[in-house]
């Protein structure tokens, strides 16, 4: 299998941090262009962090597009009290010394997808979907000349922002509604799946034995991690959700699938932001949404451990 | 223990047949009244059932209220694909002989809660709950006077009606979201429990066995049932809801329960109806809902069989 | 034409005490009972005050019902800043000397229509309409008793409670949406209508003539209503909603109206309870609604000021 | 005064087409661009429409840029009872013979707007409001770069997609909200004003009296437009909306306006896409919005007459 190719469209964010690392340090994932969006912190926040991720990782060769600011009709909200004021809280990262690449995230996508090859790119989302929604107005052909759309975002039968509700879909439900009805190839990465991906004691001890500056980066996030949702949401162990999607693309046997009507809802007065799935019978066949339901967890660390060691070996 | 008081408020129904066999073959329960609503049939054809019900078991004595006819703010929509013409196609039942009692159904409830014991009577509803919520807002005192109120109705993560809503909230959510948030002490014994309550052939086997008129009569509600739930839902088995909720009160220990705000959804365009469950963290100490969550459906069985062959004996 | 015979349905209220004084001061407007709905006070103070301003009329012949306690759905709001702490801020009031009437409010009506003769009963209700539809969902048949409901609340072009809606119609829309939905006739004198009937100097001046009990008790009540709509919604002289409904009912040559579709909306985010009229047309044959549109204010206060003439003499 | 610089935003449609005419007949308009989106006809129809129209002008030195060919959320819904199957239903139009312009109408706007000084450019939408909301959201600084946005579209008291709401503005409500809720000076010339500039047979007959080939081209415009309000919407001479835009922009003093918030409902039932106006007292300093309320019809067909009048010279 050739390399995946992936616009990886985030909002970092400590665990889109880990995302990225896994990325960029696994050959089977070729990783595009990084495009950023208002989400675990304002848009600023995000995309310097994106940008120190990849100077962390010695591959500023990366672009990165700064993206929508706020949502497509709700106000800004972010998840401070989960990733801090920086968005990046308990780390300190080297200055970015490369620009932010011209143009806006939305045609930067819309124009990447229009050049590569039907069928070449596909799409990962792991904050709100504000900009693949403004992206698919905007040109709507990408649809059909996306490969597929991975998405880390809510849930079938798990809420945070509120009892069914997952932040990156609550924030901005009318986007995320946009994307998961286009009939494009959908993977939805929810809570069901990335809560089974704890950064136990023991994956912690397994990173810290790489020893490397990139090791001690993910130690610092995951310190900061767990102590915010042992806060915050009772959590023993933090979820580290957003590499869940890079874990899928690389070794889609590490992350179980269901086909299965997705559709998000907008409206309800304790529902909005809900990607309300229908498990009750099997999905008819022109479905074009599946769900991912069970993580081999143990080789979901391996290949995380596997790229934060080889990062460190490209940046040493 | 001395035996449950309590009002069934129902819509026979081919299941609610089944919840009044067991109230009535069973000791622990005292069947005061039953009041009818609108809702797997229209309200003449539901109270009608109820009535003939009662005159298979022998027991006329039990006063019949009839109730609402219609949800409070919706159309009126019934469940005929899956009761029939009649509501409880499939079997003969004798003629009722006895009168309805005089008044509306919900100036019963609340005059029988004002007139009992406070802590005396519990409401079991195993329809929508339009009288309920009618009660409660003519009488806001039956609040604290009911002991404990216990519906057959919704789910935290199965829907039958949509992919997340149940049949009796989804008919009149408004009703449902007015009893929900009501003070009292409320079971909830929605379709995750009640899904695990299957006629099987083993089951029928063993009320063949009693080979008495009402086994026959629950026999031929059960094949109706079988092939309706076979063609709509696509159950092998049909799932006997209603109940399951008169279990629950004969031996708690059949029905495994979860403390957990429960809170209903009128709004959505995808979940209206859904009975909104959290279960993010432990219940707060002054958590006035709970959800059934596992049923032991064997010794679930043994109870329905032996109040039909109690039933059954008395009525010989 | 013999007199009207009414139930007035209210939440007094300064307005509310001006209905009624015109409901007891004219020949033309049988007062059958009172019944009260929490509204523009909390149902206790606003039933004291039907039962007091009977009393200041020497009219505690008339029976008054204690009705709902709050709306349908929604909390409690009342509307202090209009009506003061007491609900008839700004005058002393005697203590009413005779009981409520036994029951509910919702009980009585359904039971006064149903032993009337088909046709002779008229509602007028001047609060939220609360009591009339629970009593139209408790007896669905009192819809093609009553000869017409006569309401005062919403507004086709007016709003106060927000841009668009009506206190009475916005703090209980669900149950304004089930009596506008129901067939009988009704009349909307929203806002378009009351905001024409201003309590004037010139009004006042000739009240003040009277130099009665009852005249002393109005302006009294004016003064602080002037002051509250003032400071609150920017009139200069106060609206005098609700005896229009009771002047429409003694000769509608005083209130012109208008057939039209009228449907209250419960959803919006910025119109909920807005009355929505559908004006682009001419009404529909079937149509069982009407609006009113243009007051002769002169007439109005005529009547006003002859009913509290005529019971000043009663009492005196 | 120096002439206006516009971009127009339209739909061609009838009354567009008028607006194209008034705007390229008139000195005081400096027309810089015309931007498509989906409305009254499917994209496809109304921007060949738009080149159409400026190709029977003589003036296809004006760029038309293709935008949006669907609401942000909603399916598309076209006015084809209004504007017959081409959208222009009733003229032969000459066949454009310049290309389109290259680029999305979103990213031609934002970048004009970004290109011309501060204040320079003005946006007048006649159509829904997609491309606008889109832009907006694409490059949020346009906002306070933009001199004033001039949209025709709703209306506080009147409808005629629904009783309470306009079409451009129903058929893309979330657009609308994102539109009018930006801080910029918006002026809605609602359905109040636009109701007021109906073509009747004076206008025509003067028009008729030029005799040329653009005032034949409006005879037939108006002929199909007359016929189709006559049985769709009960007008005797057709209101002719999208220019009265262009007029307030000629000359102010032809429109008179008012200052009022003005939000769009996104949610009601019966309220969705109503443009709700709060008319309740002046409006706070801070308000950015005025609305149309009264037209000086005889000046306002004068201006119209006058610019077919320029343009048959022209192209002559």
């Amino acid at each position: 299998m050739s390399a995946r190719s992936i616009i990886l469209d985030c909002d970092p964010g400590h665990d889109d941090a880990v995302a990225i690392m896994l990325a960029l340090g696994n050959d089977a994932i070729d990783l595009r262009a990084i495009t950023t969006v208002g989400g675990n912190q304002v848009i600023d926040k995000v995309t310097y962090n994106a940008q120190a991720m990849l100077a962390a990782c010695g591959r500023e060769d990366v672009p990165v597009y700064r993206g929508a600011s706020r949502p497509l009709l709700r106000e800004v909200e972010v998840a401070d009290e989960i990733h801090g004021e920086t968005g990046l809280d308990g780390v300190e990262l080297p200055q970015p010394s490369v620009e932010l690449a011209p143009g806006h995230a939305v045609e930067a996508i819309c124009r990447m997808v229009r050049e590569a090859e039907p069928g070449e790119l596909m799409l990962v989302a792991t904050g709100p979907l504000t900009n693949l929604a403004l992206a698919v107005r905007l040109e709507p052909s990408i649809v059909e000349r996306v490969r597929e759309v991975v998405i880390m975002g809510g849930g079938y039968h798990e809420g945070n922002w509120s009892a069914v509700a997952e932040f990156n879909i609550a924030v901005d439900p009318e986007a995320a509604a946009i994307v998961f009805a286009e009939k494009w190839p959908l993977t939805m990465v929810g809570l069901d799946l990335t809560h089974q991906a704890l950064a136990t004691s023991s994956v912690e001890e397994k990173m810290a034995a790489l020893d490397t500056e990139l090791s001690r980066i993910f130690l610092g996030l995951m310190a900061f991690f767990r102590e915010a949702y042992r806060e915050n949401q009772g959590f023993t162990d933090p979820p580290v959700h957003d590499p869940c999607t890079i874990a899928y693309l690389i070794d889609p046997s590490i992350v179980a699938t269901r086909k299965a009507p997705v559709s998000v809802e907008t409206r309800g007065e304790l529902t909005c932001g809900m990607t309300v799935t229908d498990l009750r019978a099997p999905a008819p066949p022109e479905c074009h949404t599946q769900v991912a339901t069970h993580l081999d967890a143990d080789r979901f660390w391996d290949l995380v451990i596997d790229a934060v060691r080889a990062l460190g070996e490209e940046t040493a």
